[in-house]
Parts: structure tokens; sequence; C-alpha cells
């Protein structure tokens, strides 16, 4: 057996995200596919972040086992061919040895965010940002934003589906930065919680909105509730950019 | 008669392009309509840039005339209701005098345009790039790109159909940047030629392949003949990106 690392970049619209449900097609499932049509061996792909439906991958990382041997190079282009027309593409294979885990040797995940703040409807970005048509105020989303750095608990801010054992969780850099009218989020992180990025995200914008002071941030993390945490930004908005090993 | 500026952008995949057209929706025919909707006035609306086919702008620039005063919120949030759900947005609306022509009294138009050059098809950027799988040597690029700045006979980079009486035009400036796997090309003038920028990125990217030498841009100039240069990239790589005045 052998195991092969992939690299995946993925348009998520119209996809029930990354994990296989009953529901329509998963990124996972498609996968899936591609490597039995390839090999003729059915294997489970297991993916470093469970993207929602919606969300985009710029550098999903996957791992998977063959019992035929093929070069990176057969795994990349063959897998491309079979995936097509999908909006799922391999950027990168490489052969990894058995103790590498896409999901548990993950060592820091990268997610970034567009909103775009302005007064007219998207266009070029349709599906990959949010629109804001209210001005946000990036001095009071920045000053909010350094609240979440470090070690908390995030019940605040975790979809209530969330499976994950553990609500604390550590967020090591928020980078924000604004060019005219598109506002780009980068969030850093070893793992995160259900829908976290997108909770604090649309928190953000209600301070950017003057909805909630910049240091309310602090109690409500304290509450650990959900409800007193701002709205969960919308999925298309959301790429998983890269993950650190 | 109220003279009226708007800057617009759109995603010009499924549009015949800029100009009115039997064959199939115009981004003018779309704003016309609109307009009437919104005023229940029949105008004509003149661009600054005769876009083609699958090609976008994100800063178009037209003007119309009113009978009716409107105010210049009343024409961009009206005119962005009746647009829907076409993928055409009013990012700007501005009053000016008489004697402001879209076409005639724009200074400059920057266009952009992107490759992506990787081995793997498009995901995120579908429709929005032109994908080379062969690396481009970014070095030749940059030095062939040199050779086209300045006043030169461009009949060797115009389309056939180019109705423009003379093929004489002055490139001021041309900027390409590689990021990861991203060129972006940044082409500023008075004025183009039909498909002008496309055959110079298709000559540039024969450049980068190898097919082409550098300094051999100065000879295909020099041939004025379009079957000297290189192909015509896709159109949707192609964004036409600001028009000054």
């Amino acid at each position: 057996m052998q195991r092969y690392k992939i690299i995946i970049e993925y348009d998520g619209s119209g996809y029930v995200g990354w994990q296989k449900q009953d529901n329509g097609i998963s990124i996972q499932e498609s996968l899936e596919e591609s490597i039995k049509s390839l090999t003729s061996e059915t294997v489970q792909v297991f993916g470093a972040g469970r993207t929602d439906a919606g969300v985009h991958a710029l550098g999903q990382v996957a791992h998977f086992d063959l019992k035929k041997k093929c070069t990176t190079r057969e795994i990349q282009e063959g897998l491309n061919q079979y995936l097509k027309p999908r909006l799922i593409a391999i950027i990168d294979a490489k052969v990894v040895s058995k103790d590498f885990h896409a999901r548990f040797s993950a060592k820091k995940r990268i997610y970034s965010y567009t909103i775009v703040n302005r007064r007219s409807p998207l266009t070029i970005d349709k599906n990959k940002a949010w629109i804001i048509y209210k001005k946000l105020d990036m001095k009071l989303i920045s000053s909010a934003a350094k609240f979440f750095i470090g070690k908390n608990d995030l019940t605040s801010f975790r979809a209530v589906s969330c499976q994950a054992r553990s609500p604390i969780k550590t967020i090591d850099d928020i980078n924000i930065t604004r060019e005219d009218d598109k506002i780009l989020f980068k969030v850093t992180a070893k793992s995160f919680l259900q829908s976290q990025v997108r909770i604090m995200v649309g928190t953000l914008a209600n301070v950017g909105e003057g909805k909630i002071k910049p240091e309310e941030i602090l109690s409500i993390i304290e509450d650990k509730d959900r409800s007193k945490a701002g709205p969960t930004a919308p999925a298309e908005g959301l790429f998983l950019k890269d993950i650190i090993y």
C-alpha cells in the first residue's frame, strides 16, 4: 500500500460540502469516484478540513492509500481528467509515509473570508464573497479582532450542530486588510469549530456596522452562548486557503 | 436634459459583448432596458470600451441623457434593481456636463489579463482566466513586453474584423506580475484596436513558451501582418479595468 497526499482546489458552489452526505454531491465523494475510475480501487479519502456546503478551497489537503503504485503525475493528471467537468482540481500530489494523516498531522489551518463592502451587488465575485451594503468601519473591526487571539472557549462561536468534543481553541492570527471595497480576513489556527470562522466574521461585520462594540467580543466569549454572537456569515465568502504540516 | 456618467462592473460570460447585436444579449442593451424600466425613457448608452463577448469589466464607463431629473443614488440603486439577476452592476453614478463623452473624452484605458500557469484545470477562476499548462518563462515575457511600449503600427495585433481607421496606437505601459501560478498583465493606452490586448497576450504567451524570441516582437510589428503574431488569447481572461478622464 502506498499513501498519497493531494492538494485540492475547488469551487464549493453546488456541493453539499467536503463530507459525503445523502442529500447531494460532496467533494470527498467526487474524489473517491475519480480514484475508482482511475485505479479501479475503492478508497476512503481523508480530508484536512471539513468545509461546509458552498465553502471553497484553494489548498484543501487529503490523503488516501492505493494498492497499485502510481506516479504522482499519474495521480494528479489522471484524477483531473476524471474530475472534469466538476470544478475540483488536484493541484499537487505527493507520496507520503504511512504516519501522515491529512487531518491529524495538520499543524495549522488557514482560512480566508472575503466581504465586498459597497452599495452595489456582486458580479465578478458572485458566489465568492459576502456583499454588505452598509459601510463597515475597519478600525472597529480590527480592534475587535484582537480579542479573538489566543486560547479561548469559543462556545459562542460554534454552530449548534458542532460535534467537536472541546470548544476550546487557540487562534494564532487574524489578519484583516481592505483594498478598495474588498475586505479580506485571514484566520490561522491549529483547528476550528464548525462554522467558527463564519460566526467570527458575522460578528466582526456587526462590529463594523456599529451594532456591537469591539470590547464586547470579550463578554460574548465569556457568555459561552451562541445567541450572543453575530450571524453566521454566508458560506460563499469562505475559502480553506492552506494547511501547514 | 441631464447627462449621467456611470461606472459599470460586469461578468461578461454569456453576453455577446458590450455592443448591441442580433445574436444575443449585450451589456449595452441590458443597461438601456434597465434605464427604460426605471425612467420610461428610451436612451442610447455610450460606452468607453467595446468589450468583446466573454470579456469582463471592473470599471467600464458609459454615459446617457435623461429628460427626467434623477439623483445619482436613484440612478445607481434603481438600475441595479432592474439589472438583477444579470451580473451587471452600476458601481458609481455622477451627473456630468454635456461635453463629457464616455468614449471620446477618455484619456487612458487600462485592461488587465489573467493567465493561470499550472498543470491543473481552473476551478475558482473558471471563465475569469486563461489556463496554460506549459511552464511560461517570466523573464522572456517581460523582456518581450518592452518592445510594445511607445507608438507603433499594430496591424499585426488587430483582429482581421477591426474597423479602426488607423492601426497606429501608443502603448504607455505594460505591467506584468506573477504571484504563485497567476500571471497578471496590465496594459495602459489611450485607445486600443480590436482584440489588441488578447493578441498581445497570446503572442507573449508564445514567447514564454519559447516559441517566439523576445526581440522578434520588433519584426512582428514591422511585418504588419496578423498571421505573424501569436494566437488571440481567450476572452475570459480579459478585464476592462479602468478608464481615466
